[in-house]
This record gives C-alpha cells, structure tokens and sequence, in this order.
C-alpha cells in the first residue's frame, strides 16, 4: 500500500478539484431548461456538461498524478474496452451522478470521485453543488460533511430504520419485479422509506444518520465507489446483496448504519426474492 | 367573498408570520437527536415544536384576524370535535409536514399555512427553512419561491414525467396493497420516481416543474391546503383520485402539470385499482 502521506495528497488534490468544478456544476444545474421537453434533448445537455466536468477532473489527476489511471461514465462511454480495475491507483469518476434530477433542478445530485489503490477503495469525495454538501473520507480518517466529521446512527432493527431505495429501477422493465417485491418487503418493515435518485448521495445518507439501510444492484463502478468509502469510515457496513464481499466493478450492495442492522436488510431481500404470486387485498 | 385588499393582507400577514417562525423550526430540525433512537422518543421532541410553532401561528393569525377559525394538526388532537370547514376565514395549519424528515435532519420538511374562505382554498404559505425554500400564492396572483414566479411543465404524458409518490405509505398494512399497485403502475411508466416524504412540499416541486405527477391519499387537509393553492396558482391541475372535484377536508388526490397528465396519471391507478393477483418473473 501506498504510505500515509502520498494518501493524503491523493485526497487533498482531489478535494480541492472536485470543489473548483462547482461553478460549472451549478452553471449546468441552473440553466432554465422549459424547452427540453424530449428526453433525448435532456440528455444532450446534461451530456455537455458531463463531458466538461469529467475532462476538467481527468486532467487534473493525471497532471497531478500520472501514474494513476481512470474509469468514468463519459470515458467508459466512448473506449471501446470493458473498464478492468488493476493494482494502478484508479480514480472512478461519475461527472453527475443523479442526472434526472441535475435536468429538473432537485438539488440532490453531485460529482462523485472515488480512488482505488490495488482494487482497495481508499479516497472518497462527493459533492452536491446545490445543497452545498461536500462529502469526504479517506482510509483510516473518518468521514466528513463540509468539513464536519459524520458518523453513522447505531439502530440495529429494520423497525427504527431509515430506508433508501431507487424506485425508479422499476422504470426498466428487465429488473422491475425484482425491485418491487424488495421495496415491498423493506418499505412494509422500515419506520419509512425514501428514493431521492442518486446512489451516491444515498451512500451519504446513511453516513450522516439521515437514512439507516440502502440496497441497490445493477449499477456501474462510479455510482458507487466514492461513497463506498464514506459509508466505511462513517462506521457503517457495507457488502455484497447476500452478505458476501463488497465489489466495486459489480456493485450490488446493501449498507447500513450497523451490521446487525445489514444483515436484517439481507434477510427481507432474501425474503422478497421468495415472492412469487401475490393476492392482492 | 372577501376584497382583494382583505385577501392580500391576510396573504401578507401570513407570510411573514409563517417566516417568522424560521428560527424556532430550525431550533428543532438542528438538535441532536443520537439519543432518540426509540420511535416515541422522536416524536416527543417532535411535539414539543409542533405545538410551539402551532401556537405562535394560531396567536399571530387570530389576532390579527379575530374573525378567523382553526384547522390544525396539534389543534385538532387535542380537540373533541371532529374538524369542520365552514364559510368563514378558516386557517389550516401544520406546524411541521414531513415530520420524519424533520427528526432525521433531512432537509425536506416545513410548516404549511393554507386559507380557505367560504370553503374555498385561497392562500397558501409553505417554508422549508433547512433548504431555505419559501413558497406562496394567494388566489388570482400567481406562485412564488422565494418571492420569484414560478409554475408547472408543459409535460402532457406519463411517459416523460417525474412521478411523485409517499412509498412510505405501505408502511402502514390498511393501505398497503393499494399503494404497491398504484407505485408499480405508475412507475413503470413514469420518467422516474421519487419519495421526498412531504406532501406540502411534493405539491410545491410539481407548482416549480421540479416534479410531474403527484398522487396521495388518506392524509389530512393541513398536509395538503397550502400546498393545493400554489400548485393551481403555478398552474397546475388538482382533483380528486378520480377526477371530481377536489376536497380539502378528505384530500385524496392527483395533480399534475397539466389537465391531460392528470387523466394520463387517473387511468394509470385505476388500471392499477383493477389488479388482483400478480406473478412475478
């Protein structure tokens, strides 16, 4: 592993970075946006602004660090290669993550910029230009808001918790069964349940306290990779749906505040999958 | 009905009360509550706000409006009397909507100020002051967010719409499977959906065309009153689940940007309201 003080770096000079594109971030967020009324016009935009926000980020890393490599939307987008993770330092990069919101100006979207060294997530910083919230944690360090150290909330049953969960994915028709019998099982058992539409604010979330438990699959590496870290160091659990070991490049997860509190989320998605007719009342 | 010089000076009294309050809302949404894990603890403190910002609205209003009644949350669990609305100038008032927001520091939660006059809704006052959001209306003069206009999309089909929905209503089994129809009909067909956790403020992102579609019932008339004046001042259509007329003292509804996505959104639950089995793939 890299020492103590190279880490350090890697996270200040992507701390810094990710907050000077802000600006643009916001100039994006901001634009009245009445005449894109077709998505495919929402996704030009949004599109244009992604592009810009990932090269400004790219060139910064790799002018500060050039033995880092990437794996991004915008750039995974257009290489013809399936993005691997190696031992290299790998900065994963999602420019807006978000993207519907970032188009309807709900001020729950954000830069997320993780970094792995040997397939380890070690750096993670998030920020939400509207909500002015700048998430960050680095190994070993704690997590932070703006600054402020986060940690997660010690509930332990499903009962007390708070649950995310993007109820959009019932939008895709090859994954929508599956969500609605888990949103049924966990919304049925949980104090409440939430869907804000970005995987890596909801990591956030239940590093802060504000939400308790958040499961999600089908996803791609940089939805998940920096808030992977702030979760970790916020003391919450973090693992693969089943309870297995937690993969960035494939990132079905369930996290929560406690592990006890994971492993009841696990069994209510095990339960779920079990569904298969419903009589409805 | 009253002049329009009346109607403004309550709108304005209102308002100004309604922010006044800003601090004491805040006062409580700040508090750390890492000690109130258990559910009744939460809504102890919760109360505690409630009822103080509910007194300070109902003294401010009724004072200055001694000819003007109450319809309150906190007001009405105290009462005897079941809630009635009649011609006069009656204010209806929840003190904090999105009360789980509230305890979890999740910045999606206000005070909500409505008037009805002859049983019509005529000013609307909403302020969400952890994201500093202030949202009004007074009947005939438009819509504003922090004292700019606002109104809906233009969006006539589901198809490209931003869906609304309380998912944390199957928490509660009475009306649990009506709502897991209606999230999967609706869904399925919407751009996305979303679940912020306050009906005041859903009504307020479909008034700024930050949402779409907004579908709830079995709530009470102060979760909705204010909010029912902004969408329709923004331009926005509000009527019953079914399309009849709107009901403030028993608020089932569906609103939307426009009349069209309104029926659009109608046909969805009630083709929703027709499934009685399911067998998931």
């Amino acid at each position: 592993m890299v020492s103590e003080a190279k880490l350090k770096e890697y996270y200040e000079v992507a701390l810094k970075l990710v907050e000077k594109c802000g600006p643009l971030f916001m100039e994006g967020y901001s634009k009245p946006k009445a005449d894109y009324v077709v998505k495919s016009d929402f996704y030009d935009l949004v599109t244009v602004y992604d592009k810009q926000i990932e090269d400004t980020l790219i060139q910064g890393l790799t002018s500060a660090f050039p033995e880092s490599l990437i794996i991004g939307e915008e750039e995974s987008a257009t290489s013809e290669r399936q993005a691997e993770l190696t031992d290299a330092p790998t900065w994963i990069i999602d420019p807006i993550d978000g993207t519907t919101n970032f188009v309807h100006r709900i001020p729950h979207c954000c830069i997320s910029v993780g970094l792995a060294i040997k397939k380890e997530l070690v750096v993670g910083i998030i920020y939400n230009p509207p909500a002015n919230e700048l998430f960050s944690a680095w190994q070993g360090h704690g997590a932070y808001l703006n600054g402020q150290r986060i940690s997660t909330s010690k509930k332990t049953t499903i009962r007390q918790a708070v649950v995310a969960y993007e109820i959009s994915l019932i939008h895709a028709a090859r994954v929508r069964d599956k969500n609605i019998k888990r949103i049924y099982k966990l919304g049925s058992n949980a104090t409440c349940t939430r869907s804000f539409g970005s995987a890596a604010l909801a990591l956030c979330y239940v590093a802060t306290a504000q939400c308790d438990v958040y499961h999600v699959e089908d996803l791609k590496p940089w939805d998940i990779a920096a808030g992977a870290v702030i979760l970790r160091e916020a003391g919450g659990t973090l693992c693969h749906t089943y309870g297995g070991k937690f993969d960035v490049m494939k990132p079905d997860l369930v996290c929560a505040a406690t592990e006890e509190l994971c492993k009841n989320a696990i069994s209510l998605i095990e339960e779920a999958n079990q569904i298969t007719e419903y009589t409805f009342k």
